[in-house]
């Protein structure tokens, strides 16, 4: 199963903290896709920006959603952040070399029990260090083209499966989406 | 606890056909209330028409959820529909006679099963008439001032409770969005 979350999606959050789980106990293989729901949203001109409301919403439910779940969340998270969108673009230097789901739990668990801005270049540098890595160089190679390319291409797959929100979920050509569909995806990608 | 729904929303029929047990299990008490959300939509420059990606997403999602929630249904239903609103102007007459789940049980499920048009008139006289109502009283008074007053009465509760989509269901001052958010309102009506 494809996970396409996005790392600014405060949706995105409630299933980067449980998909290892639920999959696991699915019997699921997930694969960890960064994308930028955000430009996909932007063409679409489907960003909340303009609904207070629906902005209102999100935040509350989303809160009321982790607490039900069980998963730490801090109410009054920032956003949007990271205009720059370098934490996507160090989750998918991350995916090539193997440790995006645990740099991307770290850096959502920060954003939203800390109030960390994700981008934020002290923090990220702090944060991967704590996860082992060389800070420098993996900043350098997420500024580079070549991530840049790779952030785009997987953006581009997640067009060409027809998402257009995140949390996404894909098992062949089905497209779930939302965190309150993770269950329903896991159930699909075992039944087929 | 307060259901908001709109005959119209491809997501309301999965909660009109199983709120009532659902709400029986949990021993909550639910009132019906017929609402224009697609005015509110247009407000709010929340609708998905400029969004193939969504609408086709929302038909299938729509149709994958009520199989798994084991209620019939058949695909390709006709969307939008009834731009005059008076199947929702029906439902107001009713709620304000008693008999309100009963008839937009029937209007929904006519709509998604058989792909009846709601508002369309002649099978909206058919389907009062065999709900055992005098169907050309109850359309004249569908039509009448007091029904549109009241219809826009409930709208514009709806829109002071924040509600942008539908179905919504209002507990006190909380409030939950989208089908998939119906367990949620009740457990929240339980424990509040």
């Amino acid at each position: 199963m494809d996970f396409f979350f996005y790392v600014g999606s405060l949706y995105s959050y409630l299933s980067v903290m449980r998909i290892d789980d639920a999959a696991a106990e699915a019997g699921v293989e997930v694969r960890w896709r960064p994308f930028s729901v955000r430009n996909i949203m932007i063409e679409q001109e489907n960003l909340p920006t303009a609904n207070p409301a629906k902005i209102a919403y999100m935040h509350r439910d989303v809160v009321r959603r982790a607490e039900r779940l069980g998963i730490p969340i801090k109410a009054d998270m920032p956003h949007p952040v990271d205009p720059e969108q370098l934490a996507n673009r160090v989750a998918i230097v991350a995916a090539g070399q193997g440790w995006c789901p645990q740099f991307t739990k770290a850096i959502f668990a920060n954003w939203m029990q800390r109030h960390d801005r994700p981008g934020d270049l002290d923090q990220l540098k702090a944060l991967l260090t704590e996860l082992g890595q060389d800070a420098e160089a993996v900043i350098a190679e997420a500024e580079s083209d070549k991530a840049r390319q790779a952030y785009d291409a997987e953006t581009d797959a997640a067009r060409k499966l027809s998402i257009f929100g995140a949390p996404s979920f894909v098992v062949g050509n089905e497209l779930f989406w939302g965190d309150d569909r993770l269950d329903d995806a896991l159930a699909w990608a075992q039944a087929n």
